[in-house]
């Protein structure tokens, strides 16, 4: 450890250079731009173009090949943070038509369904995109999405958000009513986030593995009880209904505090395994 | 579509079995055993071994080479069901001598310090080792993890663990006190799990990327405002505060309600960003 | 204020009494009292009497006269607080042998409900007494609870526990199918503690004044949505359901955090007015 | 009950009318206004006057004589509902300057300090006057409210909203820098609604009786380990920290779900009894 000082003082960039190369923005990257009242944006970068916000005006060109996390002044000379974005912070920024999975939900999700590198998922139906986007970041490199959607307009909104992070390439988007079925089977995990998914709890059954993970995200108690009454068959095991509240916080050090407001509800998650049915296992 | 019939009927194991081939448990397996009670366990199944539950006997050798997702009788014709553990799951039943990081905070980390299959991630400390199996996890097969502890019957602990669970690969953990700084540099995010964060943030700094990801959990409202005080500096930036809170439902059609007791509380979550300092940007 | 010096230092007993009387322990009184282990039991003090604890015994001779809010030691010389108990402390220890109205959601039903001194409410069921003690308590003097209910037995607990409280002078209690319609009429405010409140409904609406408030807990999500179906009716209007959580912290100022476990759900509140119809308005 | 026929049809006014007196809106009389789209709003009845609303005019004379519970067009058409407003209605609605305490920790605060007809209450300051309506309108008619207030614009206020809410005969209000003490002795209860209660602990255990009941109400964090730390004395003793949480659902039958947002925070409560010191028991 002799060799590699401890830092006592706050490095400059200069410094900060002198050890490591610096990870520099690039022409075509995603960046996320925080200005001084905490509002934020992403834009993709790209030469001759420039950002507009309510604190001023922001080249493009000014901001390709500056170091990621530096400051830049906009043309008012206020001061914007310069970052690249997260998954998290991406999917809340998505282009979008629908109600979103959250990502407080969704990472929850990729635990509890055993969601990682190399999984086989199948999702329906597509949405926007958001867990699209989860699920494929998390299955990479070897693993596959299948993702079904009836409304073909609604899917080309997520195949375009997929195509926007890099993650299309492991997805493969399907225009189908699923009441005829998917065509995998023995998938790891199924994710039916619409609002019906008692209907089509077979067509679920058929494309999972025996003991896979079935997965559904539902706003009301109504849809709840149904989709449970549905689960209560010797097919369906370990059902779980939970909900995940996110709490934010002021995070001032001198007036730590909750915020005043947050997002109540979401949604209820439902979890089951699928199982093999009781005479066929003797 | 015609030549793949919709399922209408349950399908027994023989149907299932006509189509694709059964996933079965095998010797060396991590297996899951939920009773009639809903109590379960998870043994690694290994021939003419034995589990004793509150509900009667399960030899092993019964459980190899049965279909996952299929019901088992104990020697007290008690029902068990027999399937795959997912990592929610392991984690819970982690051997632990301390305080762990629950899946429900594990994902939302994941997402929110966009860390997926690749990223190279500091941890501090190694603990039980339950963050670094979600982490190992996640960034697998050609990310890394850095887990650092200062005790080494501790970090035992958590190799033993990540050994179990077979996700002892992508992880090298490493014996020292974090006040002497860390080996890695541009890692793209690093976590710090232990009760004084704010001792170690210019280590921290060193070895992020600029623009890197920041992550703490600590339980009382004191230490997060210590760790603010010391994160309100131009060398850190989007500071957050969070709290996620997990709901559990009785997933019962006919009496949906929420659960009469939850915890309440693990810890909160603090997020920030690696800055350069503003001299240095120009 | 010339006349009346500023506190500075710690009041001893000696000091407060030459100033104000103390006020005292009596015979005949509830008492509470907290032990070192904060747990904390109520008992009517009577001469010759003894409390056994976990930390010894107290004899009520020696409380008796004593005054409210000093230290007490047992027999084994372990100190406990001797306290007069308030309502909120004397509900959670009623005997009971149903689920009670918990004082989060009762505080919450008087403001709601618009109950004071000098209402007129109706209660169905009794249950164990402790909403009959939350409203009588705030309807004094010369307000009325009628309480209701169809088992005897329970009636009679509930009867006894509001003796118990000195609470029972301003409480009619019936045995009564409340099928059968309730006797008052005009009443300011009707709760239905029951599990099946919408079968009770005309007779809750014959029995409130034009524009009264109606209440009811119900536990499950099931429940509600029956109830709100038939309050889905002219008859009632400004039909609310509110959910009220408790969240209990470590009182430590040098480790302030929530405490790891609370009370997740004890129920539903539903609150409605009664209306005239539309086509007798004119 | 032969006499009495269970409704088993709407009643109309006129049927009602014929069993017992309608309750009716006199002017002079506060009264709430609910509209087609939920809005509400409050209003004192005098001839004359008008009601100007989003959804068009009422005219104060045809609601003056009216049922309360009925249902009125405005000049528009559109349909009203005409109700006494509750304590929780008029509170939600006062005047203010401040932030105030709301129903759901004023009603719970009641119970936790043991407030009811007859009681003797100081609080410090009257703030708008939130939590004095609701501490007169519980002690009446033979309580007492001591509310102190050092800024007397702001007290005005408070005064002015108690005599809109008919409640100002039972509230002594005070212009006092409370530093100087309170005039009472031997109160029951005594809450501290300022920023610094700290600072008062000495006055308020001066003011109260012993075992008396302390209340606080604090934003942030900070104020609450500061608050902590000045109650971890000898002299106090049953300290608590709680929040209440308020969670409205959506009162639809057939979709009924959470609210998406939430008041997430309005304070932490403080609890406290005053205690006789150590040596003074004997």
């Amino acid at each position: 450890m002799a060799e590699k000082p401890v830092c006592s003082q706050p490095r400059s960039a200069a410094e900060w250079r002198s050890e490591k190369p610096l990870s520099r923005a690039r022409a075509g990257d995603l960046a996320l731009l925080m200005g001084p009242d905490r509002r934020w944006q992403i834009v993709r970068l790209e030469p001759g173009q420039s950002v507009h916000t309510h604190r001023g005006v922001l080249a493009h060109d000014d901001l390709i090949g500056r170091p990621w996390g530096s400051q830049v002044a906009s043309h008012t000379g206020q001061p914007f943070l310069l970052l690249t974005p997260s998954l998290h912070d991406l999917i809340l920024r998505l282009r979008r038509t629908t109600q979103i999975v959250y990502p407080k939900e969704a990472g929850y999700i990729l635990l509890k369904m055993n969601i990682g590198p190399g999984s086989r998922v199948v999702e329906a139906g597509s949405g926007s995109g958001a867990l699209t986007a989860v699920l494929a970041h998390a299955v990479r490199p070897d693993g596959r999405v299948y993702s079904y959607e009836v409304r073909p307009e609604m899917q080309q909104l997520a195949r375009r958000n997929l195509e926007r992070l890099g993650l299309a390439d492991v997805v493969e988007f399907k225009i189908r009513d699923i009441a005829e079925g998917f065509d995998e089977v023995n998938v790891d995990a199924l994710f039916l986030d619409l609002p019906n998914p008692w209907d089509y709890l077979e067509q679920a059954h058929a494309a999972l593995v025996n003991g896979g993970y079935l997965g559904s995200l539902l706003p009301t108690a109504n849809q709840v009880t149904r989709l449970l009454e549905a689960l209560e068959s010797p097919r369906w095991g370990l059902v779980e209904v939970e909900e995940i509240l996110l709490r934010p916080y002021k995070a001032v050090s001198a007036r730590f505090r909750p915020e005043d407001r947050m997002v109540a509800h979401t949604g209820f998650l439902i979890f089951a395994r699928a199982l093999l049915i009781e005479e066929s296992t003797g």
